[in-house]
C-alpha cells in the first residue's frame, strides 16, 4: 500500500464513501458511476477519482464502479476487513447512546466492555455487556483483546481514563470529552468535538451575515 | 474580516484555539506564548502563527498572546460573541447527552426548544426545556429564535427532521445522522459522524501493524 503521504482528508473522505457504499449495497445496487457515487457523498467525481488513485487503480471506464468491490478494497485499506474490539469507560447518555449504535456493528466494530467509577451504573446490563468497575480494566481489556478504548467521561475525569486505558494496553484512543489528552507518542488518539462543528457552523452563518 | 480563501482546516484549528484558551483563562492564566499554546492544543507555532495570520496581527514579539484578548478575538472572528439558540430533534440518549452539555453554555449556545415524535418523551422535562411534539416546531422554532438545528434521529428519521427544520426557517443544522442530508444550498449543514474518526484510528493502528 502507497502508505507515505496521503493526507489525512482522503483518509476520512475514504471513509465517507465506504458509509455511502454500504448504503448503496443495503438497496442491493450493483454498479455505480463516480458522478453518481460523488452526488451522494456530496464531493465532486474528481475528487473520488484522485483519493482513490492513492491507493490504486478502481473501477471501469465508462461503467464506474462495482459497488461491492469497491466498498471491499476500501474497507480493507482502512483496515476494516477485520473485527475491531472497543471498550468505552463511562456510562452516561452518551456512552450509552455510543454502546446502542446500530452503525457500528455494520462497519466491524464491537464493544466488548464498558466501565464506569458510578456504584449506581456498575453491574448494569446494555445489550451482552456488563458494566464494570474502572478497577477491572486492566483484567478485562487483555482479557476481551480490546485494541480501542472509547471516552465518554466529564472532561475532568478524561485524563484519567486515558491514563488507565493506557495502562491496560490498548492501542488507540476515541475521546470524546473536550479535553487535550497527554498520551504516549505511540499510541494514536482522536478527539471528536462536536462543538468545533458548531463553531464551524456559526463561522459560516456569520459570514453571510 | 479577510473571509476568502481560509481553509475551512485552519478555521477549524480557530476553534481548537479559542477551547483552550478558554481553559487557560478559567485558571488565571494571563499571558501564553506560542510555543506554550501550541503544546497544549497538540501543533506547532508556526501553525497558529500562520492560522491567525488570516485575519490579522496578534500577539507580541517575545511576550506571546494575551489570553483574554485573543480569546475575544477568536471568538469574535467566529462569530461567538453573540448568543446562538439551538433546537433538538431526538431526545433520545445522544438527543439528552446533547442537552446537558456543560460545556456549550460556556461557549455561547443554548438549546431553546427540543422536540420528539415518541408520546412517551413529549412533555418531559430537561432542565429548562418541555420536550415538544414536531408538529410544534415551525411556531417554536420562530418564537424562540433558533437559528440552528440539531439532529440527534436514526438514520431512516435524520431526512424528514431536516425537512421539518427547513420549513421552520433554521439557517443551519448540525446532523449527528450517517446520513447525507438534502437541504436547499443556502442552509448550512455540518455533519458529526464519529465513525469516520473511528474509521480513522483504525487506518492508523493498521499501517502500523
Amino acid at each position: 500500500m502507497k502508505s507515505v503521504n496521503i493526507p489525512a482528508i482522503a483518509v476520512k473522505r475514504l471513509s465517507l464513501y465506504a458509509r455511502n457504499l454500504a448504503l448503496l449495497d443495503q438497496k442491493g445496487v450493483e454498479v455505480v458511476s463516480s458522478a453518481g457515487l460523488a452526488d451522494i457523498c456530496g464531493v465532486n467525481p474528481a475528487q473520488i477519482r484522485k483519493d482513490l488513485g492513492y491507493f490504486g487503480q478502481f473501477g471501469i471506464r465508462g461503467v464506474g464502479y462495482y459497488v461491492k468491490e469497491l466498498l471491499f478494497e476500501i474497507r480493507k485499506i482502512l483496515g476494516l476487513e477485520k473485527e475491531w474490539r472497543l471498550a468505552l469507560v463511562g456510562v452516561g447518555n452518551l456512552g450509552s447512546a455510543l454502546l446502542g449504535h446500530a452503525q457500528l456493528l455494520n462497519q466491524g466494530y464491537t464493544f466488548v466492555a464498558a466501565f464506569e467509577t458510578d456504584p449506581k451504573r456498575i453491574g448494569m446490563q446494555i445489550g451482552d455487556i456488563t458494566v464494570a468497575p474502572v478497577k477491572a480494566m486492566k483484567r478485562l481489556v487483555m482479557e476481551k483483546g480490546v485494541e480501542i478504548g472509547v471516552i465518554a467521561v466529564s472532561p475532568r475525569w478524561a485524563q484519567q481514563a486515558a491514563d488507565k486505558f493506557v495502562k491496560a494496553g490498548v492501542r488507540g484512543i476515541l475521546n470524546f470529552a473536550p479535553v487535550q489528552l497527554q498520551c504516549p507518542s505511540a499510541l494514536h488518539v482522536e478527539n471528536v468535538d462536536f462543538t468545533r462543528k458548531l463553531d464551524m457552523l456559526c463561522y459560516r452563518l456569520t459570514l453571510n451575515d
